[in-house]
């Protein structure tokens, strides 16, 4: 079945709003535990009721709260960013070890971090358990793409069959997550070059910040591991012109080749779904962008607006150098 | 005092949200009726309660109900569109007659249209009324710039002195309202002529939709009228790249000259407060898709996205055209 360009968001923007429904909402909220800390007054993440049911909380770090529905890492009060990502760490050590949770299996090896509600660094955590904890994840999207007399023509890799995480799914031309320090333009470079092989100088060059999605994901089966869990998510979104000389290789083994789609080959692929869920979203941004899709072809034009750029209920980073 | 970005989307996108904090959100709520037409179960605006009391109701086609707090305007069932039209309109005259409204004393002449939740066409009113009810409206904001080996330049004008509403101030290069029945692209083409003397050929050769900016206001003393009253916006975004030769030049008397700003011009008008609020907010999303705000450069990067793409709660038009 042919999807729709609001289809391509609704699975990805999966959380429900508290307007559309707010008894629906508030009853929904009652599905998830929010992650606090203690010192910090935020919500950091919601974890979903069964994973706290199955975590082996060690007593001496973690507060339950069933009537508030709370999970607190707690510590002394001033405690630093090293201190909680220990408990952290050392709590998720124990769930691998039980072998409690499926998505601990992807173990990566990369830390994500949280932010408070001023920006300010709080702990982090194996990038793998974020979706437990329903904590929000940064990355980068990029769009690599020839504009020419023959029009916006878009470079789009096919993900390896043998990845982890939606094996075989059209993706943007780069991407990837950001760890802890690192900066957005620090990521496209790296993920540039070790993705598309593209060199720094080209990269350096041609690449345009042009904003950033947000939305409210939720796991679902191609993700890998368990269902049902949270992903809020911030994209940093950049476009970068390329002359058609300039061709994208394959350099790791999570690429299988690269293909340059026109438009219409693109719109084609969305419809049949064969984009990663989050891909999708950043075409769909791109087209807005680029006058591909207009408030005159497309019906739901708002409602797309409004959903790529969710507004996330929990602190978020600040990647702005001090001044 | 210098303003930031943060601080000309808050002047801007001005009603609170739900998530920052859900008592205060819920208790605010209070100060307002919710707009309901008969069969239709969707509020179509917030009406301010000092407005709800002054109103002169004409009770054959108007319902308050205080203890849920709606105005509903009460048709037959199978009522037209120009059916409830006419009623409002019979409301209306009532209240210039009065004089109840300041509001009402720049009566403009033009029919603004109400949406009910699939889009469909419910009524239509004069414009400087719909405030009074709360009702979304929808407008086209152009940004006319050249960029060349000079760098970004972009077209400002100033409005005239003797203009009703922010008079003397920056605005963007082309922007108006829709009445009922335009569409986007019909609305920029009018107003380009209108306002910069811009060719038809010219705008349609040049013009790309980027996306729209979706916001709350609350109306201030520069509004012109009462104040606290609430105007949810749409505004479709258009980019049109100039050569340089091309100039816009003031048509009617709205205009009182207009000005090629460098970006760091521009920045400092912004800085300054010079812009109608709402031409903040359509500059900074140009900024933000130009690369010039950047996660780097601006540490309330994802809180200006978000807000400057506001899902509103009211039910909004379609400008497709059908298939």
């Amino acid at each position: 079945m042919t999807k729709s360009y609001l289809d391509l968001v609704n699975e990805c923007d999966r959380f429900p709003y508290y307007h559309d429904d707010p008894t629906f909402y508030i009853s929904h909220l009652q599905n998830y535990h929010f992650f606090k800390v203690t010192g910090c007054p935020s919500i950091l993440g919601y974890i979903c009721n069964s994973v706290v049911e199955k975590f082996p909380w060690p007593e001496d770090c973690w507060s339950i709260d069933s009537a508030n529905r709370t999970v607190t890492l707690v510590t002394a009060p001033g405690a630093t960013p090293s201190q909680r990502s220990e408990l952290v760490a050392k709590t998720l050590a124990e769930a691998v070890k039980r072998n409690t949770f499926e998505i601990l299996n992807g173990w990566r090896d990369e830390l994500y971090p949280v932010y408070g509600p001023k920006g300010e660094f709080l702990l982090e955590l194996e990038r793998s358990a974020s979706p437990l904890f329903g904590i929000v994840s940064y990355g980068v999207h990029v769009t690599c793409y020839v504009d020419d007399a023959d029009g916006i023509r878009i470079w789009v890799p096919r993900r390896s069959k043998t990845k982890q995480t939606y094996p075989g799914m059209l993706d943007n031309t780069v991407a990837g997550g950001m760890s802890t320090g690192e900066r957005p333009s620090e990521c496209v470079v790296r993920e540039a070059m070790e993705e598309a092989s593209l060199p720094e100088d080209v990269v350096k060059a041609n690449a345009v910040p042009t904003g950033c999605i947000t939305y409210l994901y939720v796991r679902g089966e191609n993700a890998g591991g368990e269902t049902g869990l949270l992903q809020p998510e911030v994209e940093y979104v950049y476009d970068i012109p390329l002359d058609a000389s300039v061709v994208p290789k394959p350099c790791d083994s999570e690429v299988e080749a690269f293909h340059l789609f026109t438009v219409e080959e693109t719109k084609q692929a969305l419809a049949n779904g064969e984009f990663k869920p989050n891909c999708s979203m950043v075409l769909v941004d791109f087209f807005l962008r680029h006058g591909i899709i207009t408030p005159e072809n497309e019906p739901d034009f708002l409602e797309i607006s409004a959903r790529l750029h969710r507004r996330l209920e929990f602190p978020t980073a600040s990647h702005a150098l001090a001044n």
